[in-house]
């Protein structure tokens, strides 16, 4: 596959353009906001005394994640009535991949609940608010002086086959035509927190599967170094 | 009273540092972003088709009210149980001032949605919606080619009485001490669409009441200079 | 405008006939009916222990209102799946209407809730509800003994503009045709608490709102005695 | 046991004072106030076009009850979230009563729905909507010129076990101290509709459900005769 | 009437072929499940502690009804926006009926909630839940060493009229074309906990309940030896 | 890792003991009954007319999944509230895999649902849905003679790690334990539908995840053997 047969030009193995910022809201004690091509996502990570009682461990970290109606090309329905099923899918997603590197039994009895809100969407937004939202949480942990309990980096990107061809950061027009959707969330030494790859239409073999592995931790590792570069306040 | 009384040091009749601009999301028909002080809200105007039945109009403007949860100093639950009194009544407050300008019955049978999501919250969350949604929807009738439709500009700003003295557009620390706290809705032909004065204390008698008007009736004249401004792209 | 234009045949600045009696529910501390012209609002001041939290004064006064189904012209439908935007708003607006006449930091840590249900609707049911409200929560505070943490007497009426003119009191028929609807809440010693006006089609002057203003004052002056006949026992 | 042993002096056969008013309402096509003892309900019956689908009948009676916060002693919570399963299974018995007398099939595709609003309760609020429903129906039916659909009449009373004794008509102090509650809906050529027996204590035997229903069909009587008397502006 | 007139070839007085197992689900304290004819009801009997406040008794008996969405001919919505009417309405029966036979101020501070899941619809589903209900209620008290506070036995079951005749144990065939439908709940000491008796179609007279209340207790009786031989394994 | 230290002394490649019957409910069009070793899931295919409009094919495939509270150790809350989170994630998988292997285009315009419905839990419920669920929709397609409209097989399995080790379908004491819960949907063609592999503790290599492959398609064979013998009737 030649880069000039994706929409966008870019080569099979190429992030969109990254724009990552912290501390862009006032009152939470982190946020974050990160733009991945078309896609933008505020996070705030808000800190509240109290861990959930049914979770037994010291501190908790959540996500909470909504889009804004105007994000979509039609407008999208505020859930008033509740989350729907695929916002609760994102939210769990999102938690326990922060969760997954953080020291909860060593916070102090707190919830950080990290918001993460699509201003726009085009594709990779639940991977984009993973990405952005280990930045908001790092702030927000720094802040109050717990940057130790932070056990390492976690980022993630959207993985695909379209026509066939495994591609890296798929926007909306390759995401609603892959053959494969596949979502890859890494630590920043190499391993899998988690790996969520469907079958839009046909399924996929084994092949198919380590090639997507592949693109996917490479991609990441571009995101480790982007997040650093935020939080040190440099260029990446 | 001396404009050194006011936290800010803002004289009595002098608003906050506005910041409004058009077209900053790439989906909706019209958008606008206003910044007024510490207050940060982002208007989307999308036309769907189909005005509803019960309203015997043939089109239809109404607003959607929302605040993410890093917008306040406290973490704000999300409203996903419906939209709580408060936002409700906003919302309402948004629709009416916006129809007021516009010539509903010679739009087509669309609806069109004005969504205010509150970024930052210091003070007058529902009069910077009411002015920046104005400009969305301006916007969204021109893209359409609907401006005719538009028959004026439409304002707000907030006024009040603190510490016994009239003054204009308060920030939260005001508007928490307001003895009086009101809301005043113009069009830029010098009339009243609302007029909502609220006396959280002792009530209030009729020169105040006078000498508040006044106040938001001056502020209105500078934000609708804004408005034209940000459509033309010019600096204000 | 003469009197003779109004459907009713009133003059611009008459009240409709108005009832009011006071104990009419056998159960709560207070309890009130009232009529004018054809709107009734049944009122009932309920004492129960505990105020909320998060309001950080001793005790509170709060309302709810409801429309019985039948109370209108085509049956309304109950609020079963939670009050809407129109009745939370009333709500909110007859709680602090009373609130603003109670010293809630004497009451002790009680909720008085005044119960507003419409059992017949034509025009001006918030108006009623606040002036009918105010005689039950009266009743309610004497029967304890706290009478002396009520500090004033709140009253209320709408006023509007009708064909241009300025009118005092709107039935059903002219409400829905008023260019400009105005709830206007004053306490006896005549000052205001609220002024809540609404162009729902032209906007309006100044001029217009000082006319307005001094019809709605005069009305409550009349109300205000109503008001202390009822509890007296005495006629109006 | 003597006439001088229940609270309120009554024999154990014995109704409370009735008062039965029709026509209490401007709006409704039929409406009904009956007081029986301490307890107060108004009833409505409003026409609408279009009978539910799935009921597979011509016309549709359907009912819906209510009870005012301020109706009972400790102020009953409005059912903002639903009506509780009490509620329902209340309006589906006066909804199933009222349907009994009711030729569905030859009204017009309309459903006529009777809201049943408690205004003061003291036991048997649920016969006394029957009872008083009925007249409100009759007064809608006859409105609309359907009054030959009207089959018959129906009313309704409770009747219990208290201190082991059957007695007729329960006020709240001797209905949350019966050993059985029981509540009969009959027609008036002296048929039953309804029959609702409960042990809240002991169960009973054979004898005392004979009893009970020799009481009720008594009683039933008498309230027949007070419908009639009602719709033809009689004195009972 | 001939046994030869129903559907299945019963007599009139003729229970339909019922098979009852206790033990049958691992998890809860007592569980059962009964089939009767083509009914098919599990129940699970689950001890938690703590009983509801409001309800002033030490410990607390519930029940829970549901239907899978499959056990009905057409395949029957989940409640998922909480139970229905209907649904309710037989849980409080439920729930009633099994209290009937516990000393519930000699439990301790539990609630012991009865699940009731129609596998299988065929008629009779809730006396078929309080039958079976009634055995894992007992295994839950004996699992607990709480046997004897269970002060009896009790079951129900269906009759009705059917073609002017009086039949026990209706199915769903009879069921939607009976005039008259009825629920008998008995103790084992031929005593009445509830009797609930609806005409459908025409009202009912004294002779025809009477007929209908001796079938239902020789029905009952038959259950009481089913249920005693559930529990001691053995044949019934 | 000897097979004896697991909890149930199997080999880390061995399923539990798995029973599978079909056609064990009277009303759906399909339905099957499985279990693997303590869980026991019942499941439904119930066609009905119209597919959602949205969905943009000519059939649909859609599942449910809800837990009886007596299937958990602690008896688990009913859903009435709406499915949560997890049920909504678990039906979306659900329904995504059956529908992998139907030719949706050439169904007629019908939605078919498949209810799984837990009757006990001991970890896998989701799995053992997919595996007894795509039973009961091929009963159900072969039952309206669309059985040429199931393009394959679909089966799913847990693996995981437990104390470093790769282990093939977790029971619930495993599962509470393991580092690495992962499942996987795969076809009878050996193809991937679904990889879904979340790190609840400490985040897994490539290698891990080659080796938890492997024992899932080996074990996704055995279920595909099950599946055709429930459905020939014969013995696995």
């Amino acid at each position: 596959m030649s880069a000039a047969t994706r929409p966008d030009g870019r080569a099979a193995d190429q992030l969109r353009p990254v724009d990552l910022r912290v501390g862009v809201q006032r009152n939470p004690a982190g946020s974050a906001a990160i733009e991945i091509g078309g896609t933008s996502v505020l996070c705030a990570a808000s800190v509240e005394d109290g861990a959930p009682r049914f979770r037994e461990r010291r501190g908790w970290v959540t996500a909470e994640y909504a889009m804004l109606p105007g994000a979509t090309t039609d407008r999208s329905r505020r859930e008033r009535t509740g989350p729907g099923g695929r916002s609760k899918e994102i939210e769990r997603l999102i938690g326990r991949s922060l969760r997954s590197v953080v020291a909860l039994d060593r916070l102090p009895d707190v919830t950080v609940t990290v918001d993460c809100d699509v201003l726009e969407a085009d594709g990779g937004t639940r991977t984009a608010a993973i990405t952005g939202g280990w930045v908001a949480l790092a702030q927000a942990l720094r802040a109050r002086g717990w940057e130790r309990h932070l056990a390492g980096q976690v980022a993630a990107v959207s993985v695909g086959i379209v026509d066939g061809q495994p591609v890296l950061d798929l926007p909306y027009v390759e995401d609603v035509r892959a053959e494969v959707d596949m979502n890859v969330v890494a630590t920043a030494d190499g391993r899998l927190v988690e790996v969520q790859g469907t079958a839009e239409g046909a399924p996929f073999d084994r092949a198919q599967l380590d090639r997507m592995l592949d693109l996917a931790l490479a991609g990441c590792e571009q995101l480790f170094a982007r997040q650093l570069a935020a939080l040190e306040g440099g260029a990446a």
